[in-house]
């Protein structure tokens, strides 16, 4: 074998470190890395608060995770099961799919979200591995390095960790928790340059729970239509929603409506995406979905592109997508609206008990599965911030929430509001106590 | 809402084709692009070859899919079935997993490939969306835009799309045909310069069919020692190999075996690929995984890298990832012993058919699911090239094979070897029929 003096020099004449390239150290988890903060946090804390009076470590209360299924109490409807059943003991769903996915799954999914206003068909859906996947691609596609995209603040923190690692920046539009998390307009609109590649929206909202009126959305398309900006909508809670919408009139109650924001224009491009994970409470089964609202065909490059990335993978689980056609057929109308008042009712437990906490601010959320919650630390002895607060309450108390910090928003809290009535119950009680014993009178 | 002229004017003032970006423009897919052409050829040969003493079609023959679920004679064993059928119905496997998969699922892809020369633990094993997320991730991870990786001649097209998509170089070393498919050393090496980031191989092969021997694996990990690059090895089609090497002297047969490449080296670091899809025939399940061999601690920040891009997606299906154990557990030995007779079968098969066809070189393949098989033009009247051979031979044969130039290698032919025998023997006649039309006497 040839072998040159100059490439053996040119390589090095022992073995060094292989580097990680540059997107895979951009691949930082902003919510991993304040968990680390709060885990040194929680070490120097447990070494100096040891109490002569301290009482048994009570069990600990998770409130911290996005995952509807780890306490047991919400499963997934038995009907889902049993589709999904049928076709792994067939072993006709065992071979590969279309990269875009089977047009049976892709027909079910237009079918079932299709309306007069925004019309689907097969042709316009595209199935991901995890509705993550369907943001990685969607990102991919929208944006070259360099390009902006705008994102709610606070948000998933998934969107920047995708856009991070790809090289695309990130603008975060402020969101106003007195103005029940609708976006500050101005503000998004300051944020667009000829570089922005498209503006983000996640409604219903995650770590928010709000749900965006009509007007809101069609305030919003009105600057995506000023811009020519496209509008990326993460509509992974979809018609998981509750309750009335805020109102200083008692007497006016408007009950909270859905609105899939591809249904109040004919002029703004949306890719939407969703997935099985939250509605059929299976996020493990990786079904995600991209559908194209695309009137005027201002999206034919998007689409094509989106085609092309799929085949880089190959699209998600084959059993799980033809299923989907008996899954949507066959989980009945009360699976969702159970779903809907337990967890409307765990947020009315959360907001019983923690409304009045003296330094605690509610703020009652109208969907999706968790509540945001103010903590003033200016009101609080000692309490540094939210993940000083997050730290201190896992300590003492041994639950876990979720600090602001994790969605670039300081001194909030977020609660997950799938665990079951008691747990929640215990939880907010056991908030109730950290605070009194921090509170500034 | 404040909006300045200068921020709409810098937008445009009317909406515009929204562009892909250069990522996803540059995921083409070469085996789609042979195809449209093939599809381009057979229209126009389909419309000049209407014969007065046209037969009927025969019924077409798929020897092109690299599926082995598609004839329904290779289903998976009943025991991946019921392994899969207890997770889905104890509805305990339906949450998120970690990012890199579940400890008990990475544990038993540990337990079944650590070797006393290559140990693994749970911690050097990655669950990945199938063989195919492997793949993207290793990808990469291991390399910057503009770096290159070596990849073999002929070989699985996906390498060259991941690559491409992202930036990298690829750079292609020659498989030698007359030496049973093995790499050209010197080739390979030339190759090398400082911006070279791995070499991968890809053992047993597609399209090739071929197995490296331990001292060709032996002669390649000598190449990465002397220039000190890192190997990539696909091994999705690990443990399927079957017969004896080729040799002058049929007294000294050798039978064909299968080494990890990482068994044979203490000092080059090795990323393995591999997944469920081929040995337990659930392509469509998109179970894959990388082992991480670092016995010197050069990936320590590729282990990181690796860990870090997990996270944008969070690893493959979580019922599947749960039922390992049992999959690894329950199927017998007799399951991988019958895949691999039933493919040495129909290789059989196809070379008795093929080999005394005139115009025609068959290669003996020892592994995976493949046979390559040289089509000289210049011994066919007409003929230009294996895409036109594959073209008019599904025009007037209706069989189907994909032309070399999928894996970017003219004048050969990939048959896959999964059909049944009934449908090879066929589809050798007819290409036997086909070629005795066309020979040049």
């Amino acid at each position: 074998m040839t072998v040159t003096e100059n490439q053996v020099s040119k390589r090095g004449t022992m073995w060094s470190t292989v580097p990680a390239s540059t997107t895979a150290r951009r691949s930082t988890n902003p919510i991993r890395m304040v968990l680390e903060k709060m885990d040194a946090m929680r070490a120097t804390l447990s070494a100096t608060t040891e109490r002569k009076d301290s009482p048994p470590s009570p069990a600990p209360l998770k409130l911290s995770l996005g995952d509807p299924t780890v306490f047991g109490n919400l499963d997934t409807h038995p009907a889902v099961t049993e589709a999904v059943s049928r076709q792994l003991h067939s072993c006709r769903a065992n071979g590969y799919g279309p990269g875009h996915g089977f047009e049976v799954a892709r027909a079910a999914i237009a079918q079932k979200y299709s309306r007069p206003e925004a019309p689907l068909t097969a042709e316009d859906v595209i199935l991901t591995s995890s509705c993550s996947g369907a943001l990685d691609l969607v990102f991919t596609c929208m944006a070259e390095p360099g390009q902006n995209i705008l994102l709610p603040n606070p948000c998933f923190s998934l969107y920047n960790t995708q856009c991070h690692a790809k090289g695309i920046q990130v603008r975060e539009y402020r969101l106003l928790p007195q103005c029940n998390w609708e976006a500050d307009l101005d503000h998004m609109a300051s944020l667009i340059d000829k570089n922005t590649a498209a503006i983000l929206i996640n409604n219903p909202s995650n770590p928010c729970g709000s749900v965006f009126t009509k007007d809101h959305l069609l305030a919003i398309l009105a600057i995506c239509e000023q811009y020519h900006v496209p509008l990326i909508a993460d509509e992974i809670y979809a018609d998981i929603v509750f309750g009335n919408y805020p109102t200083t009139d008692p007497d006016v109650a408007t009950p909270v409506q859905f609105h899939p924001v591809a249904t109040l224009t004919t002029t703004v491009p949306v890719l939407s995406v969703g997935g099985l994970a939250k509605q059929w409470l299976v996020p493990g089964w990786r079904l995600g979905w991209i559908t194209i609202h695309d009137r005027n065909q201002l999206f034919a490059e998007v689409r094509r592109g989106l085609h092309a990335l799929t085949m880089l993978i190959l699209g998600p689980n084959t059993m799980v997508q033809k299923a989907l056609p008996d899954i949507f057929a066959n989980v009945p109308a009360s699976h969702l609206e159970n779903l809907v008042q337990t967890l409307h009712r765990h947020a009315q437990i959360c907001q019983k008990y923690l409304e009045c906490v003296p330094g605690l601010k509610v703020i009652m959320p109208q969907g999706a599965m968790y509540m945001m919650v103010s903590a003033d630390p200016t009101q609080f002895h000692e309490i540094e911030d939210d993940v000083d607060f997050a730290s201190r309450l896992n300590v003492e108390e041994a639950v876990e929430l979720l600090p602001g910090q994790c969605f670039n928003y300081r001194n909030y809290l977020r609660i997950t509001l799938t665990p079951p009535p008691e747990v929640l119950t215990e939880a907010c009680q056991r908030i109730a106590r950290f605070c009194a014993r921090y509170y500034r009178a």
